[in-house]
């Protein structure tokens, strides 16, 4: 086929592709990631370019493309090169990172792309890395799940001729107390001479889990090898790898990265429909999230040049129930359909090698269970990590806020749980500036009772170009309580001030000028957003109070509410409480936990006790499932206003 | 590097290789077999061959290499190719199989070797190979290492959403009783679909040992697809497998073919030898047996077409501890150095793909358990075919004479075991005219007391080359009773008849006369030759004593003495106890067995009861290392003359 070039702009950089490629395929070709929620379908007109020089082809006419195009704009994953080179601007409302900056900085090959992927999101993810000197166990014993155990075995004569494999495990059932423990060929085959090589001194690499033992190695002597692990919390939108040694029982580093999955769309259905309807979707969507991690996993080594590849022995995964199926190649198909089932909410251990990770071939790869579809191993790690599980706790509430809302209720022996399907409003999806919060978001923001004036602070003080999550919940708080909008939200299109304007979709009211912005244009919030945060936040609300009335508790019995997930540190917890998104109790019953998923996957690889706990506490959490009955919908409905249709629900909460 | 041309005749195969390579692996590569039991080493004299056209060049000299030289012939192994094409005729003294008959039918492709290597040794094979008809499971139930559960599986609903895979794993525990179940990933991955294909109707493939069950598949529906495994002796010299319909419980076809691994050395301390000192030589010994493996499933399913690669989902071997070892490809180095340790008696499950066998992919390989160095899987086997193990079992000798003397001892509860450096004398090995049972071997020997002359019967009818194990045993009884040979084994030189002469290397009697052979000599035994093998029968009738010794029993205790191996059929008892090599108990307690290596592997492929019994039998055997202190060296000496030092052993032997 003939072969094209496309210049993408601003970073300069030209690819050639084959003619009848989309746009952002061939940006993706180039490593220039653009904005694609939709994952390519030509619905969410996040990806708009604008095409310099050269004329191309849209694949089909729609509303959408017609109206961008009257923009001078095309939609990237519509417009396809045909028989003219290319130049395409990237604006940077629909850049995914800003390669540019750090083209100068491209001596390191193939990871400078992991890199400065790396620096990129250096904001976003700072919270969400642990702090390097922060002992990660939380209380839980030292005890990785791959460990060491140094042996000085009897050495073999022709009075105790036992063969060497018996030799050995007759020693690791004294020393673990494990009675079933598999010890695989590749170790198998050499294993005389490695007992040999030290008169009979060896080290076994060992995985020690409930009752059972794998063998990863044998090495002779008593030496002291390296022993590192890697916590991974794999994110729909963003993946941290922990860098751990295993014998300190400590982080030695971080670094994090967007999920590369993100161009077969921003939520987990997307990413679903791609695996399930695209030719080797499946595979696509799997070996994405594989190259993710192998970029962090490079990263890590780069930066920690004493640690080698085949140091690492160990992975632990968290994730949501499609990252999951997703990282290890399970079809997710039946997690989107009614009943929604997922293949598997307990996976199996793996090798690092059936897996293509970049680490020592026979690392064991574990993976934290489920529970349903929509309440992963990520939300099983945050229950481990907040200790809810334990006896002694009292009713607490884990509630973790992304494109669902999924939420744990429990205390000690009992635990139910459930997702509702929030929306990912307060992503920044769906709506109209919604952005991620990344640098130009705006993250707080006050509106002036009298006059209507908005000031707004934004991440790194960038000018704005959108508004993140934790902004949007300021934000509809704000305007709630000067009177903007009603407690159903709708606009009070009367009011006297510039900033209150009917836009092309409706109501609007402005939130920064152009001139202040970074773009061509106001940054405003519709009518048509403020509904969908009201479903987004009324979804959750909805959740909390199903889950407490299937116990029969009410908000009141609530001891601690943990708030995880990417945004907790910045949600502002009295707009959330007067929205009606969190429960009305006293706000020092709030807990910021940051990425808890991260943090129990920590606990768990430096811990066989932690690990088996997880195993349990997801194997004893009961799942709601919000469909079944009426008891969530009537919730919802009631919670579509600002706080709530029922008052007496948020006592504190002045109108 | 200089390439040269090697015309093998008779047969006329012409093949190219490096200047610089030796002849025997010049042979290799042209797929002509020449003996080499010494591995190549140039010690054996048995790979003599004469250089018809071209000259080429002595690796090194040596006393050997000169005789041979004396007579116009070439080691092979010692022989290099130089500047010149080269023109080669292999004796039929050297030949281990005679290609050249087969050429014709050659029309199969990769298999047609495989096909005539099985015609070829069809006559040796006959009575290893079980008749088809046979119920090969000895009274255990049917109950196969891989079998097929049919599963109905409750939908899945909104009410009862567990996921897929627990949903399986819970009616298999029902189904099985096993609480251990694993579901490999592969399995996993699609389970979803496989589950819905037929509305929850599934098949699945389970392999149940122990209370643990591994799923090797799981398939749509209840359909009846065709179900098989494959059961292999591996033998030193010969291999045979055996296609088995599991759930039929029959054998459908068998196959054998000589293994391949005979290029490294005859005997199991040659290809030691072989895999530890030369580079890359594990992995050579390892591919090879596997190779020969994969010739013999390939000739299976070119006569059951019917039968595909992927119907094959467990396979089974049987071996002696150096086969398992390098068919799994463990290094066997200490099964040599004493004190003789195994690298392991209990060998992991593997799956087919690891090792490369050519049947489903997924396929698991169980190999039989060995008790020690010189008591292996072969010996298990079968002893779980005798029955020795069962509670109600009188004392029992099971043996088996090969390169060793490998014997079991035991009633029910108590089994010992040891295993006798017997030699190779009676596989033909160190004897001047020995050779394996094949065409043209004596295998029944008269000698007229008065005339001394010999008339025999020679392995299908041919004119004798060289003669075989049973032919050797008739013939130490026959040289006895007519006062050839003294009780000690001494040549009675004065004897006037022309057959008792003065050889290069000493007093031999002449077998059969050049004109009556198919050689240019006459075929002889000497008196080094009666040496070996009263060296041979000693030290078999020393391993039974010394057991019989360690647990207090005397011979007349024993109630079954089970003969088996390759020359159990046409073994002549009576002449086996005059000569001292088989204890003098009655005849009818003798029985032939046969080969219950591979009668072993059958029932345990075909019964998880009998596989679970050989498992517990390995563990109960009790091996007894005869190199330790003086018992067996001093019944050794005792044995070395004809039928014993001690005549009260041998009461009905005449002398």
């Amino acid at each position: 086929m003939d072969k094209r070039f496309v210049t993408f702009l601003p970073a300069g950089v030209k690819v050639e592709v084959e003619s009848g490629t989309d746009l952002l395929t061939a940006a993706s070709k180039a490593d220039i990631e653009i904005k694609a929620p939709c994952g390519g379908d030509g619905t969410c007109g996040k990806c708009a370019v604008q095409l310099k020089s050269g004329t191309a082809k849209a694949r089909r006419d729609s509303h959408l493309a017609t109206r961008l195009a009257e923009k001078g704009l095309n939609l990237a994953c519509q417009t396809l090169v045909q028989d003219e080179d290319l130049v395409v601007e990237i604006p940077k409302t629909s850049a995914m990172s800003q390669h540019q900056v750090l083209v100068e900085n491209n001596t390191l090959g193939g990871v400078s792309d992991a890199l400065s992927n790396y620096l990129l999101h250096v904001w976003q993810l700072k919270e969400l890395l642990l702090e390097k000197q922060e002992s990660p166990l939380n209380g839980y014993p030292l005890n990785p799940l791959c460990r060491r155990i140094r042996l000085t075995l009897p050495a073999a004569n022709l009075q105790d001729n036992r063969d060497d494999l018996n030799r050995l495990t007759m020693a690791l059932r004294k020393e673990t107390k494990c009675t079933d423990i598999n010890v695989p060929l590749p170790v198998i085959r050499n294993l005389g001479e490695t007992l040999r090589a030290e008169h009979f001194k060896v080290t076994v690499l060992l995985s020690e889990v409930g009752g059972k033992a794998e063998v990863i190695a044998v090495e002779p002597g008593h030496g002291h090898q390296p022993l590192y692990g890697i916590a991974v919390d794999i994110g729909t939108t963003t993946v941290v790898a922990y860098l751990l040694d295993l014998e300190k029982g400590r982080v030695v580093d971080t670094a994090g990265t967007h999920n590369r999955q993100a161009r077969f769309g921003d939520d987990v259905i997307s990413r679903i429909v791609y695996a399930v309807d695209e030719p080797d979707g499946l595979k696509t969507v799997h070996q994405s999230i594989i190259d993710t991690i192998n970029t962090l996993i490079a990263d890590l080594l780069v930066k920690q040049r004493h640690v080698k590849e085949t140091d690492i022995r160990v992975l632990l995964t968290a994730g949501n129930t499609t990252m999951a199926h997703l990282f290890l190649g399970i079809n997710p198909k039946y997690i989107r359909l009614e009943p929604y089932i997922p293949t598997a909410n307990f996976f199996p251990v793996v090798k690092a090698q059936e897996l293509g990770l970049r680490v020592h071939a026979d690392a064991l790869v574990f993976s934290y269970p489920s529970v349903a579809s929509y309440v992963g191993g990520d939300i099983v790690s945050g229950t481990l990590f907040t200790d809810m599980g334990n006896a002694e706790a009292p009713v607490s509430l884990l509630i973790d806020i992304g494109t669902n809302g999924e939420m744990v209720l429990g205390a000690g022996d009992w635990l139910v749980t459930c997702s509702c399907s929030a929306g990912p409003a307060f992503e920044g999806s769906g709506i109209t500036f919604g952005m991620r919060a990344m640098h130009g978001a705006i993250e707080r923001l006050e509106i002036d009772a009298q006059t209507y004036e908005v000031s707004y602070t934004t991440i790194n003080n960038g000018k704005p170009i959108g508004i993140c999550g934790s902004g949007l919940i300021d934000c509809l708080a704000k305007l709630r309580c000067t009177g903007i909008i009603d407690r159903a939200g709708k606009f009070q299109t009367s009011l006297s001030t510039p900033r209150m304007r009917v836009g092309e979709a409706g109501p609007e009211f402005v939130l920064a000028w152009q001139e202040d912005t970074d773009l061509d244009r106001d940054v405003i919030i519709s009518e048509a957003d403020v509904k969908n945060l009201l479903r987004a936040k009324g979804a959750v609300f909805a959740g909390i109070r199903t889950l407490l009335n299937v116990v029969g508790f009410e908000l009141d019995s609530i001891e601690n509410i943990y708030v995880a997930g990417g945004f907790g540190n910045y949600l502002n917890i009295p707009d959330a409480i007067a929205i009606g998104l969190l429960p009305d109790i006293p706000v020092e019953k709030y807990k910021y936990v940051g990425n808890t998923s991260a943090k129990g996957a920590c606990i768990a690889l430096l811990s066989q006790e932690a690990w088996t706990e997880a195993n349990d506490l997801a194997g004893k959490m009961t799942y709601i499932e919000l469909s079944v009955g009426n008891l969530f919908m009537d919730e919802f409905v009631s919670s579509l206003f600002i706080p709530h249709t029922d008052l007496t629900l948020f006592p504190n909460v002045s109108l």
